[in-house]
């Protein structure tokens, strides 16, 4: 057998077929495995199984900051996390909180009365900023292909990518920002992403555009963007993830007719854990065949 | 000049340019015109135009049944619906509805607490029936077109259809609504298709399954729809047309959880005017060149 994998921290039977089925060996004692698909949250319990060993780890989640933060991740082995299992079913939310927000689903859902008075704007042809082009844009691009929409990417390079219309990098946001119809966000969680969307970012937008986050609480200025909303200087904010998250009780967001908050709830249930198993079978292949893994974690970029 | 169209029941300078982009002459004295461009509801008005000379009538909505009943649809002479310009605007309606069932936005956008307990099912793979076969159906399915779906078809002749997995006739509509993720109506409204979704129909969907109606409120039968969605038999209504239409206040449908309500909605603003422009000119042309027009109604069929 060409490798030997632990699951953990628990036993997951779905988890254990997959690994079979990308052809590699359960191993139940950690010690014995040269390869670890943990799925957990929590980074603490995963270090005592973390043997010199292992030659690789296969996180659960697309965002990795916890175990960044925590200083599990290292150099001495490969790690990577899910984003290819996560881009299909978070850019399909994406396109849901796009729609609800330019066609007024939102208010549609609030209203007790026939209300014609606002009837929105359509999606197709519009114009997206995606913050981030990872899995989750190319998604969205991939999903939209027929609606003859503009993507502009922003990442840290600028570089072209698949998908996106254009490319700029971050240096560039605030440039690109007035003529987008929706402001997607959708990058990873660093300190250097901390906030990226502020004040002077939500000044920039459009007041009919819309801004989406499904990345993570931490890249959006929440104060600022409850002073956006409250002052109509934006048309509305449909947020999968907040900051701080749960967003608590009685918070300004919850009365704002103009947010839209699923409660992180862009991946979800069976097809999401199909999903996840198919991307550790398609991993343990390409590790056995020598070939590139996905979502490779880079401890000096923190992500 | 090959062609006078009169433009009434009132002036619009957008679409006299229409007219004159398509090649004809506007003119202002309707017993000189050939052709007729009608951009109002009422049906009274235009009888006193229609005058032996004229050859064609453009009508401005997708639905005539108004026009049917009021019996000024005759053989004398061809009349074309606007369904042509509908297509896009509506198609996106659906999915926009399909995608804020499916994915519970409509809970979420009422909610005011983090609930993480229900999150909905993704659209992407799902099959849906649409009952119609017209623009709409094959908007959705174009605009869907990546998103590995099965789109069932209900029309008349149960003949095949482009855009289409598969066709059946009406006749087989119970027969395939147990199999549906989502049912679609957009189909024309005639004395045939009046209560075609009723108690029976709402039974044999799935209990997780969502009824979108973007074509007329009277395809449902309502009561049956508020009794299936109090006992939870479908798991929700999307609904841009109702009846009665407009929805009273104190509604049931509107205290209703599963229910989602846009007040007719799904074609609107700048961008629907401007298709609608496009259409108008589009017709022309076709009519001048002598090829065949979009949306012909026959009076016999009644759409």
């Amino acid at each position: 057998v060409s490798l030997r994998v632990f699951v953990g921290p628990r036993v997951n039977d779905g988890v254990l077929e997959a690994v079979r089925a990308g052809g590699a060996e359960p191993v139940s004692d950690a010690s014995k495995a040269e390869a670890i698909v943990w799925l957990d949250h929590d980074p603490a319990e995963l270090r005592p199984v973390l043997t010199d060993r292992v030659r690789w780890v296969q996180l659960p989640w697309a965002g990795v900051e916890q175990w960044m933060s925590a200083g599990v991740i290292d150099d001495e082995r490969l790690w990577t996390c899910a984003s290819e299992a996560y881009g299909d079913s978070v850019a399909e939310h994406v396109v849901a909180l796009m729609l609800a927000g330019r066609r007024r689903i939102h208010a549609a859902a609030r209203a007790t009365s026939w209300d014609t008075s606002n009837g929105g704007q359509p999606l197709f042809g519009a114009t997206i900023v995606v913050v981030g082009t990872g899995s989750i844009g190319k998604g969205v691009a991939r999903l939209l292909g027929p609606w003859a929409m503009t993507f502009v990417g922003v990442s840290r390079s600028g570089r072209p990518v698949d998908g996106f219309t254009r490319v700029v990098p971050v240096g560039e946001l605030r440039s690109v920002l007035p003529d987008a119809d929706v402001v997607v966000v959708a990058a990873p969680s660093t300190p250097d992403t901390a906030g990226l969307i502020g004040a002077a970012e939500l000044d920039a937008m459009a007041e009919d555009a819309w801004l989406v986050n499904v990345a993570r609480g931490a890249l959006i200025d929440t104060d600022a963007l409850v002073a956006a909303l409250a002052a109509g200087s934006i048309a509305g904010a449909a947020l999968d993830v907040t900051d701080p998250e749960p967003l608590p009780d009685g918070h300004p967001l919850w009365s704002e007719p103009r947010a839209l908050i699923t409660p992180h709830r862009a991946n979800f249930g069976p097809a999401a854990d199909a999903e996840m198993h198919g991307l550790f079978a398609r991993q343990i292949r390409r590790w056995i065949a020598g070939e590139e893994l996905s979502g490779r974690v880079d401890p000096a970029r923190g992500y």
